[in-house]
């Protein structure tokens, strides 16, 4: 199965794309650039900037959003961590992948080192969220519930596959190195919350890059490393449904299914916060005017997001109570809504303690019933079919500029991020896409 | 349990270790640079350098029997996979973890960058492995069982920690650095047999160096990782036992059961080999004389070493029958007796399709029956209650010397390695043990 599904890569090319496939890629590499930029002042980037660079080799790649080079195996593991750190980055809603964070820096960092031409690098991107996705989905959800963060885990395949597709590597190498991205998964759900969560994609990219690296020079390793006894399937998940990993190759692509997100926290509470900000918009309520809400959303929400008491900007991030309060108070919900200021403030926290939950399994993942009670006993009411973001309704283009522009705003000139966004728009064209990697320089 | 595991390992100085733990230490440091600067030149090496090369940092670091110099992140990559390569370093036989490949490059490494002395080496060796085999118990055998390798899964602890006592983190941050290790496991058991299981400790030994370089900065992690819900012990495995951690910490030393290899294989099969050397040794066998070969065996020598006809020498280190065979026709069984050309002789050959095996589970591991009928009808039989290299008839500091140079010979000049071996044993007494790792260059 996995010579099967090398076969496939090593074979596939840009010219088999549908369009609609590669328009989706630039979404998704224009998505992924404003929150890597966005996130490129991050404590966590500082940090980790900081501990790598007395090691560091050449300054061969950007750290996006910044001033600093790095060589080409150190840059990803930045430009992973500031993609993620907001958990405002794209998701495969199936597999809860974040497919761009663990590839899309190894593709920049190789086209800074190397020419690769748009048409590569759009291939490459496609057919490593190929590969990530469908091998997620071979072991989901068993993978997830027995603790593993997918995108670690499986966006490690993400990022060797990307890798050795610009490498060039043939079938034999490109199953050496998915066999040495499947003995690397990086992240336990006990992370989740904090620091160490957007490491994971930082790390999953380094991971795969060693991987399709060390293959290419003939590093040898398994040739059916996924699904072999004590392959990475068996030893990672309970649950394995190989067909998902070859099923439809090439016509059905993962990519297609992308989604992006409006509000910079995890998807599940999307739906939340969407009905939160209707309500907002339609009424001009103030917390005064309210004396509760109540929510009835999907049993997911509960349990990644339930903290009832978030003490700062991060833990907001997985609290449904606070992202239904900051909905109503600040009408968006944006990075700067998740700021540690916000989340302590005494007028949101307040509003925040009258939010009550109600689970229903019968709803979808992206529906939520919000209902507001007023002290003047109205009631308003909101149903949400499919938040904004989601597959049913996605964001459009004019949306993700928007959210593009204001996660650039104060890291690049105004000039500067729109440039940028056309290079990413027209991805395919570029003759070198270092031009890419070299204008989110900071 | 993870805090008050780091407070310890936090608190815990040089001064406090019993003699016998400290000469253990050095013994591991000596056993374990043979193997290192023996493995040295070995293809997985050579590819491994090739392709970490074009982006590795300044020359601050050894590769151990040989020329070049990498960064401190990169050498311990080159020093892990040569140390294991040929399956020769030391191993704690309670979870099969081999304690030293982890954690000694990022020593060495660390020793090359900042002074290090004697003390403080020694000290972070013994915790490094503390580390690591007690996190590994908690564990196993259910980790080993669903197709880990606790040598990348829990080595990446032993890596960490032993590089978060050099750098002299807090109690605080030796639990990030924990953290940051528990999320970073490397290792599947599919690749036993091949190229990549070497590089198993070498990317352990990366990552913990990384989780420890990191929490050095500020960079948060779980306080809880190892025993959170998602935390590693519950994520990796089915089976917690975490009185493993903290038991009898600062008494009873993990390093204390530390074995040494004599020969170049693994150790399921130390037994088999041990009986077919010494009835060689006493008998002068040749191969014509020889009908079969019968062995009684524990079964995990089944599961592990089942290979009936090795196509190389390393598929011959997990083959019982081409153990035998070569204990017979060679004597002895160093890393020579494992080359493709020894493992593929029509001779040996000959004799291991002569040998039988049967399993009986009331052997002990270092246990095994060879029985030899010869075609004179005579039949020679020997028990081996406890094999050479076991806890209970451990390697003598001769013959671990003998090993070292045997394995550093074409590689280092004899003085050389004599001079080497020096600076192992009384390594404690050093001011600088970064002598250590420049006096191992090739």
């Amino acid at each position: 199965m996995t010579q099967a599904f090398a076969r496939f890569l090593a074979a596939a090319r840009f010219e088999d794309l549908p369009s609609a496939v590669r328009d989706e890629a630039a979404r998704s590499l224009l998505n992924w650039m404003g929150v890597a930029v966005g996130g490129s002042r991050h404590e966590a980037v500082e940090i980790a900037l900081a501990a790598v660079s007395p090691f560091a080799g050449s300054p061969q790649a950007t750290v996006f959003g910044r001033s600093e080079r790095l060589d080409i195996m150190n840059a990803p593991l930045l430009n992973g961590i500031s993609s993620h750190v907001f958990d405002f980055d794209d998701t495969d809603l199936t597999t809860a992948v974040h497919p761009s964070a663990p590839v899309v820096p190894v593709l920049l960092a190789l086209a800074e080192y190397r020419p690769v031409s748009g048409k590569d690098l759009i291939n490459a991107l496609v057919l490593g969220i190929e590969a990530e996705c469908r091998i997620a989905r071979v072991v989901s959800p068993g993978m997830q519930e027995i603790g593993w963060h997918a995108t670690g885990t499986a966006g490690v395949f993400g990022a060797a596959v990307a890798a050795a597709k610009i490498l060039g590597l043939d079938e034999t190498r490109m199953s050496h190195a998915i066999g040495l991205a499947a003995t690397q998964p990086v992240g336990i759900r006990e992370m989740f919350g904090g620091m160490t969560k957007s490491f994971h994609p930082g790390r999953a990219a380094q991971n795969g890059l060693m991987a399709a690296l060390l293959a290419e020079k003939g590093y040898t390793s398994s040739l059916d490393g996924i699904e072999a006894k004590r392959g990475w399937a068996n030893v990672i998940s309970t649950v394995q449904n190989f067909d998902a990993l070859t099923g439809n190759l090439g016509t059905r692509y993962e990519i297609s299914r992308n989604s992006y997100k409006p509000f910079a926290c995890g998807l599940v509470v999307h739906p939340v916060i969407d009905g939160c900000i209707q309500l907002q918009n339609e009424n001009k309520l103030t917390v005064d005017m309210i004396e509760r809400i109540d929510l009835v959303i999907h049993p997911i929400v509960m349990e990644l997001t339930s903290n009832r008491k978030p003490k700062n900007g991060l833990e907001g991030k997985f609290s449904v109570y606070y992202a239904a309060a900051i909905g109503i108070v600040a009408g968006r919900a944006g990075e700067a809504q998740f700021s540690n200021a916000q989340v302590t403030d005494p007028v949101v926290t307040g509003l925040r303690d009258r939010v009550e939950t109600t689970v229903d399994p019968s709803l979808r993942q992206d529906q939520a019933r919000v209902t507001i009670k007023l002290k003047d006993s109205r009631i308003l009411e909101r149903f949400v079919t499919h938040a904004v973001g989601s597959v049913d309704n996605p964001m459009t283009n004019a949306r993700l500029d928007a959210k593009f522009l204001e996660l650039s705003k104060g890291i690049l000139p105004d000039d500067r991020a729109r440039h940028l966004m056309e290079l990413c728009r027209t991805a395919e064209r570029l003759a070198d896409t270092g031009d890419i990697a070299r204008a989110a320089a900071g």
